[in-house]
């Protein structure tokens, strides 16, 4: 592999936690108690649709920004959150741009990086995953978003523009994500693929699945619990297949 | 100011020197002694028309990559050095994503980037400003290239496209350029413009033009001789626009 390139929301950033203690602040800020694990799920929920939507050509182009925020606006009410100004509902919804990393991911990019190409290739607009880089540190050799290529992922479209914008084959990049429709449809533009398990990722569900259940049904190029673990397998598999060629 | 964006050749890297050693390590590899600095010259003037050629639509898109490549095909016979192989020709023409930084841009970078998004926005295309990133230890919030936008600088859709990338407005965002042409196109969008005096772009030069003598005939929001000297200029430039409104 020549180049890495990562699913953001759910593999590298925990969401729910983020989004989740971003709602319990605004709620206090104005008097409101509720579950806002739910909040989380709720907001996280409407944007596969709206995603869905652009890409079939029943609406024309928007960001990820302008789909979080037209979701956001249909919640307030609900959450008790109507009563926050403009200003407030605004940053509410830069939420988006400053989540936390998993804990891993920190460390297993910069090993990443030492002998790849690496960049996130994400749903979120590229404003947005500067937010996220900034916030946690990370080092991207650029920034490959959706926005690039006017569709969402899955969309072919989406893992083709960023293959051209690398200027490499499909086959020298490694699409890794914690969601197996992302890989399929990187594979089936010719990426190779590595699943990274995150259990935690819709918040505490109740028993979190095991890596080595889970991983055994998983299609895809690697498996990995972490990207520390991708990074040594990885290296394996780089070595298989030069060996093989 | 919010963001900065740099043009790359000539302003941040020493596109002659870089060209100029490697044509002079291909020449030796196959017996041809030449003007290597001429050389250098060449090839950069044919950038300029093929480019012109894309804007105003007599040529269909082509990255600078392919650009680059049809420019050396040209020279190749008048230097001596038909006799490359293609593996060769394609890697002296990866010179240009390989060439050296100007002294002062790696520190300089370091300090901007602290209070400033950083982007290149460069007729690079992507592939290229990566190389060059990672060959001088660059550190980019994205990448931006006038490939995003399908027209070369000056056209004002490459300025617009780095805008709405970053979601600024674009008299958030500094275009940073030794060539004032660049400057102009982009102030014609709305940025604000830094110059940078890079008196030996072209080589040895005599006499180099002085910095005290050029940069007051300069029309730009900033002028300075090194990036570390425009960043004490920016942050008096902030604070002054912030104390104005």
């Amino acid at each position: 592999m020549k180049a890495l390139v990562f699913d953001v929301f759910g593999t590298l950033v925990d969401w729910h936690t983020g989004v989740r203690q971003a709602g319990e602040l605004a709620g206090r800020s104005v008097g409101s108690e509720r579950d806002w694990s739910q909040f989380a799920l709720d907001w996280r929920a409407g944007y596969g649709p709206a995603m869905a939507a652009v890409n079939d050509g029943r609406a024309s182009w928007q960001t990820i920004d302008g789909i979080h925020r037209a979701i956001l606006d249909g919640l307030l009410a609900g959450y008790g959150l109507e009563t926050l100004t403009e200003a407030d509902k605004q940053e509410l919804n830069k939420v988006w741009h400053r989540l936390p990393a998993w804990p891993d991911v920190g460390a297993g990019l910069d090993l990443l990086r030492r002998n790849h190409l690496l960049a996130p290739l994400s749903n979120g607009n590229v404003s947005l995953l500067i937010g996220l880089a900034r916030t946690n540190g990370w080092r991207w050799d650029c920034v490959l978003s959706s926005e690039l290529a006017g569709k969402y992922k899955p969309d072919p479209s989406v893992y083709r523009t960023a293959a051209r914008l690398l200027d490499l084959n499909s086959a020298e990049i490694m699409m890794v994500a914690a969601h197996v429709g992302d890989l399929r449809a990187a594979a089936a533009t010719g990426m190779a693929t590595g699943w990274i398990h995150r259990p935690l990722e819709f918040g505490p569900v109740a028993p979190p699945s095991k890596f080595h259940e889970v991983s055994q049904m998983i299609d895809a190029d690697l498996v990995a619990p972490d990207l520390t673990t991708l990074s040594r397998k990885l290296a394996d598999f780089n070595k298989g297949n030069s060996a093989g060629t």
